[in-house]
Order: structure tokens, then C-alpha cells, then sequence
């Protein structure tokens, strides 16, 4: 899921100015990532430069390329790696967007919207598959081991995206076993992409893990805020309808925070999941969640996984500048006016 | 695309007996698969055992753990290198039977049949991932090379899937197009899985380059087959309807060669295929082809591609017995009476 959607030509409101380190990342990532497109078959060439048209912020990229900064490592070591967490971001929102049936992705048709569900799913192959050559094709030990974690982020982010579509299914969710959903789907590639920058700009291995723990840590406090906008965003800025999640039974962490509180607010709410839920009854769910706390509650949680996240930053030696355009970043793509 | 497509518990009428090579390998890979694929997400374990349920002959797999036996190289280096090259060609039957709405596969429903289209599309992005965190988890210098050739035949594989189904919208391809593409969406797969063993095995680029072309043109001949049988294959053996090829529009070989031999059949040809053609149009269709010696020509290139096979043996010193069954494989996958 984009991090902030970044309409082609629509005015956004976004409080927290984006941080200037990720409007560097996107100069240096954009030229390498169409060098690498241009690698595609020319039959999938269309499709995923469509897709990529529709922007994005790159969070990825800059997590990738401050993450080196902060070990000291220079851009051009970087740029490799945010190109393949960037290709592995990307295929990964061309197959979800066909799993949930979204035909728009950063306001323009979905790909596999405008070209078939068979483009998008091979569109997204491709993308999985050149993520891993740009970072094998002249294998260094670094390459090779930004690889590595690279194979184990996507291979964690799929085991998430396959636990959450198998919450849909079901009645009760812990907390625990949502935010562990969220540590893997969406955790997983934040910290790779910091321990990516750390490694491939030459850090030792105590270094990445540090910068890994923020960027798992960062992961979490952005879903829980994407978790919380699913409920009580604002339509005109998340670009979803109101109770999107709670549409589409979602167990995210509102319902799985309502579930635990229990009570008579958590019997309404399983009873209105229970079944296929209508406008009215997303607003009554709303309100009862709103009531219990789960709001407040689900930004607690955010709160803290930013707040760890932050002090990971402290546990290793890091680049003055770059420790804090990661800070920066951090509140960032944690707002909660987006 | 299963090879021998092996039914759970049904009779089938293969001429050629299994070559014991085959046999081995499965019997050393089923259970490394099986143990790979218990670090999938619980909620995908039930849809990849269903998949896996329906059996296969394990080519690719026995082609990694001859190829490695073929340098001298010791099976239980070579397992890890089977497993990779098995999880990323049934990633690909996954998706693949998605894209062409093919609701069973070996006898059995396909997973996007029985499970829905999510997770097929989850699982497949699933045993992609984990086929390079089987090489690199414990990376050494030739697991790095091996999942190095694999990320590159895993990316050709799609980029020839991806023109397999641009080819479906044209009119015309020719028969160069059509071999580029086949070597790229079967070849490539066959030609790393050589290789990889090779290279496992401790052979030097030069022996693996060698098993590589047997493998590449193998995949080639194996298709050119795939592609005979797909217009002229006996609906009792291949498990598809008459003519199944012609009726998806499909631009194999068949098709390609009728349109470069030209004249009216191949004007007919181009009309029956400009629209969604019916039994009598591809009744009709394959009469045309019969009659132009299409079914000829075709089977002339897959005897070309299995004699380059060979031949790419006999460049480099192997030991005796896996050349031996190397040769056995080619005459097994590229036998016409399956």
C-alpha cells in the first residue's frame, strides 16, 4: 500500500511538509528505476510504467538511501538496493490491488484494472524476479547480502498479506496476532530497506539490525495509522470510502483492539461482522469502537511503535544529518492528517 | 506447464517408461520440498500441499541433481538447488493456470479454483520468494551463483510468458518471435536448472554453461512437443479439449510456422483465428495445418532442438552414467505419445 497517495494533479492537504531527504531519494531512485524497467519484455513495459506514473512518495527508497547516509555510505552504493525495495514495494501493490478488487491505485486505473488480471499478475512476477537480479547481477558480499534480506522481507510481507486475507474469514483476532500480521506485512520491507541502506553502505551487521529495528518499529506505527484512517480517515484525503476496512470485514488492529476490550460494544461488532455489513451498519460499528477507546487505543499503538522506533536510532552510532531526516521521516509517514 | 502431467491414482499410457534418474530425484526432493514449504504462512500450506498433491515428474529437479551428478558433485549439494528451481516452476503453474482460467491441473482443481484467486495469486508469490531464501539463507559462493542464474531464469520465464500472452492479441507472429519466446518461457527454466546443478555440484562456468544449452535447447524441444500436442495431442493423454491451443488463439509454433509458409491456408488460417474460433473452425484449422505439412515442420524442430541438446554434451567432459541419463531425460520429455 502506498504510503501517501500522491495524486497526479490533485491538491492534498498533508499537514507535515515530506521531508526533503525523500524528495532526494525520488531524483536519484526515478532515473535508475525506469533504466531498470527497460529491462522488461515490451509487452509488460506499458503496464508498469502506467503504474508507476501515478508517483508515490518512495518512503522506501529514502529509508534505503538515509539508511546508507547514516553509515556513512554514499548514494551511488544505495541506489541499487532502493531500486529492488522499490520493485519488490511495487509488485507487491500490483497483486494486492488485484486481490482486493481496487481499480484505482494513486487515482489512475489499477493495472490490472486497464490492462487484465493476467498483466498485472505477470507484471508483478517481473518485478519480484528483477528485484533480486538487480542486486545479484554482479554479486559483491554486500549485494549478496542486501539480497538475502531482501528475499526474506518479501517472502515475510507475503506471509502477511496471506495472514491478513485469512483473518477475513474469521470471527476473532488477538491483538497479538494482528500486529504480527502487520510487523510481517508491511514491518518487514521497511526494515529491509533500512538494513539494505545500512549494508550496502558498508555497515557491520550490529548497524543494520539497529537500523532494521526502526524501520520493523516504523512499519507497525505506519499501519497502525493506516489502520486507524481505514476507520476514521477522511475520504477526501485517504482516497477510500468511509469504513473501507470495515467493509470489507478487515480484521485490523480497531477491530482486534475492540475485540480484546470484550463487553457489549465488542458482541455488536462481532454481530455486525458476522455478515456482509451495509453503510449503516459500518457507522454503528464506528461509533461503538469509537466509544470503547479502541480509537485512542489504536494510537497508543502507533505512539509506541514510533517511540521505539525512534530509539533504535540511539542504540548504534549514526551520521548526525541522515539520524535526523530519519526522525524526520518518521513522523512523517506516521501523521495522522494524511 | 507440468511435463508429464501425472494423475492422482489414473492410468496414463506413457510409451517411454520414467526414467529412473527421475524416480531418484523425486524421491530426494519431495522430502526437502515438503520441508520448505512448512515455513510458508499457515494459511498457505493447505492450498501449496493441494497443489503439490497432484504429483509431477519432477524434471527440473531431476535435471538439477543429474546435472550436478554430471561434474561429480554429491546429491545432497544439489538438493537445496532442486528444491529453488521446483518452487519457482510451480509458482509459475500457479499463476499461470489463473491467467488462463484453467481450472484443473494433474487431476486436480487448481488452487485458484478451489481457494479463489487471492490466494493462488499469494501462494505463487509465496514459493517465488522462498525459492531464493532456500539459496541464499546460507549463502556460499555457489549458492550466490545458482540463485544468481535462477533470478535471471525466473525473469526470462516471465518475460516469455508475458509475450505468450501479447501473441494471443496478434495476428501474426513469426516463427523466430515464437522461439525467442519459448526459449525464454521453457528453455530458460531448463537451461538453469543444468546449470544450477552444475554449479552446486562445483563445476567450473564452463561445464555449466555447456549443461545450460542442453537444458535451453531441451526446454525448446520440449515445447516445440508441448506445442504439437497442444493442435494434434490426444485429449485422453494431454487432459486439455481437441485443438486447445487454437482455441485460446494461442500463437505457438503450429500457427507460426503455417503463417510464414503462407498462401491460402495460411490466409484461412489468419480469418478462422481473427475471431474467437469454434470446434469446426479449429477442425478446420488443424485440417489446414496437416495439409501445409505444418505438423511436420514443427516436429522437425523439436528432432533440431533435442540433437542441439545432445550435442552441447559432448563439449564438455562429464561422467558417464548422469551423461547417460541426461540423454535418457531429453528422449523422455521430448517423446511425442504423451
Amino acid at each position: 500500500m502506498s504510503l501517501v497517495p500522491q495524486g497526479a494533479g490533485r491538491a492534498h492537504s498533508v499537514q507535515v511538509p515530506v521531508p526533503r531527504a525523500l524528495a532526494r531519494a525520488s531524483s536519484l531512485l526515478v532515473p535508475a528505476l525506469l533504466a531498470a524497467i527497460d529491462r522488461l519484455d515490451p509487452s509488460l513495459q506499458g503496464p508498469v510504467r502506467h503504474h508507476l506514473a501515478g508517483g508515490g512518495k518512495h518512503v522506501r527508497a529514502g529509508l534505503v538511501l538515509v539508511g546508507a547516509a547514516a553509515v556513512g555510505g554514499r548514494d551511488e552504493e544505495a541506489v541499487p538496493g532502493a531500486v529492488a525495495v522499490e520493485l519488490v514495494h511495487n509488485y507487491s501493490l500490483l497483486h494486492d490491488d488485484i486481490i482486493d478488487r481496487d481499480r484505482e491505485r494513486r487515482h489512475l486505473p489499477a493495472v490490472w484494472a486497464q490492462f487484465g488480471e493476467g498483466v498485472a499478475i505477470v507484471a508483478g512476477d517481473a518485478l519480484s524476479a528483477l528485484a533480486t537480479k538487480v542486486l545479484l547481477d554482479t554479486p559483491t558480499s554486500r549485494s549478496v547480502e542486501a539480497a538475502r534480506r531482501l528475499a526474506d522481507a518479501n517472502f515475510q510481507m507475503i506471509s502477511g498479506q496471506s495472514a491478513d486475507m485469512a483473518f477475513e474469514a474469521r470471527t476473532q483476532v488477538s491483538v497479538e496476532e494482528c500486529l504480527a500480521m502487520e510487523r510481517a506485512k508491511t514491518g518487514a520491507l521497511l526494515s529491509a530497506a533500512c538494513a539494505i541502506g545500512a549494508v550496502l553502505g558498508g555497515a557491520d551487521g550490529r548497524a543494520a539490525d539497529a537500523l532494521g529495528t526502526y524501520g520493523e518499529h516504523l512499519g507497525i506505527a505506519f499501519q497502525a495509522v493506516d489502520d486507524l484512517l481505514g476507520v476514521w480517515g477522511d475520504p477526501s484525503t485517504t482516497g477510500k470510502p468511509v469504513g473501507a476496512d470495515l467493509l470489507a470485514r478487515k480484521k485490523a488492529l480497531p477491530v482486534a483492539v475492540a475485540f480484546e476490550r470484550g463487553g457489549e460494544a465488542a458482541e455488536e461488532l462481532a454481530a455486525i461482522l458476522s455478515h456482509a455489513p451495509e453503510a449503516g451498519d459500518v457507522a454503528r460499528a464506528t461509533l461503538l469502537m469509537e466509544r470503547a477507546g479502541v480509537r485512542d487505543a489504536v494510537a497508543a499503538i502507533a505512539d509506541e511503535h514510533l517511540h521505539e522506533a525512534l530509539e533504535a536510532l540511539e542504540r548504534v552510532h549514526l551520521e548526525a544529518k541522515p539520524k535526523e531526516e530519519l526522525v524526520e521521516i518518521a513522523r512523517y509517514v506516521t501523521a495522522r492528517d494524511r
